[in-house]
């Protein structure tokens, strides 16, 4: 008992962590369809955060897929152990005072709703609303056309669902908006609600 | 290509990140005997860090064993993995421009190795030596006597060999120091090297 309180006396906690970077520590978790813009959004707003001097970090596969989850494949197993990781990962840079941003499709409810879970009111979801018929024009990976051709299975949007979120914090309809106004956007709900200030 | 190029520059590099934060990120990465005073050592450290105004993040057993790393055991391949997630994360917190503690026994030569190979010159290695009948006697979570009753197996120390590391950047004496004097030679190693430098 003792010893726990010795303990706990001499170690730093989120709260201090996070006050020296004046801001309050969340996740910003970009939800939607491959090529509905989150990476391009997520990598703008991070842009404009740090001008404003916040301390900020974006996960995305580029980030995560060569690394923490390397060996990680397609096996809804391992599609939940992915998003398991990062949810934890994402809570650890909270606990260092960080704002995060999280880039991925994540497109089931079940594991957008266990990361929620573990985040509780530190989690925003960003619902990148972009309709699939722009996301497959845009195509900037060419993975659309693979996977009508079949050459990729369980392809979110052809052959494996998009389960829109329901009750998103943020829901933006990416199709008809510049990235400007999306970021102007976010950044008036992360002001309206204290994130930014000390 | 030229869609590489867009893509890179519209994305926060590990420099910017760490500017305003006027430091050098890196990963103080301590190993040593269980009971040699590792986190003890890494906590007075780290609020030394934060009073200076330093952006830090500690990785301990708290932090990860029951959140990114529950489900690994003690297993030759788990204890690998259990190392290996350690070491990605701590990679992430440096491209997030911080200063990482990990407090971790890290017992063997070639775990420690592949960490170092991972995160290059921004890995310091902290060696906690402080000899076995100290530590034992100790004992702060009773894990000796019940290794020593054989209820424990494969404990480092006792039926499990420490390796001790040959070159690392700092090698602290810990059974006659003062914490205060660790903490300040591990800060003067910083400092002469740059790290608390923008």
């Amino acid at each position: 008992m003792s010893n726990n309180i010795i303990h706990h006396a001499h170690e730093l906690s989120k709260m201090k962590r996070s006050s020296i970077k004046n801001q309050k520590p969340c996740v910003l978790w970009f939800t939607g369809l491959s090529g509905s813009g989150k990476s391009t959004i997520a990598n703008a707003l991070e842009i404009e955060l740090h001008n404003r001097g916040k301390h900020t970090y974006l996960l995305d596969g580029d980030t995560v897929r060569l690394g923490l989850n390397k060996g990680l494949g397609f096996s809804d197993a391992d599609r939940i152990e992915n998003i398991r990781r990062i949810a934890e990962v994402s809570k650890l840079f909270i606990d260092a005072g960080l704002i995060v941003l999280t880039a991925f499709i994540s497109p089931f409810e079940k594991d957008r709703k266990q990361v929620r879970d573990l985040l509780e009111d530190e989690f925003i979801e960003v619902f990148i609303d972009t309709p699939l018929v722009v996301c497959e024009q845009r195509d900037p990976k060419g993975l659309y056309i693979k996977a009508r051709k079949g050459e990729i299975k369980n392809f979110t949007g052809i052959d494996s669902p998009y389960e829109a979120p329901k009750q998103a914090e943020l829901h933006i309809y990416n199709d008809k908006d510049s990235i400007e106004n999306v970021v102007n956007k976010i950044l008036a709900y992360l002001e309206s609600k204290g994130y930014l200030d000390a």
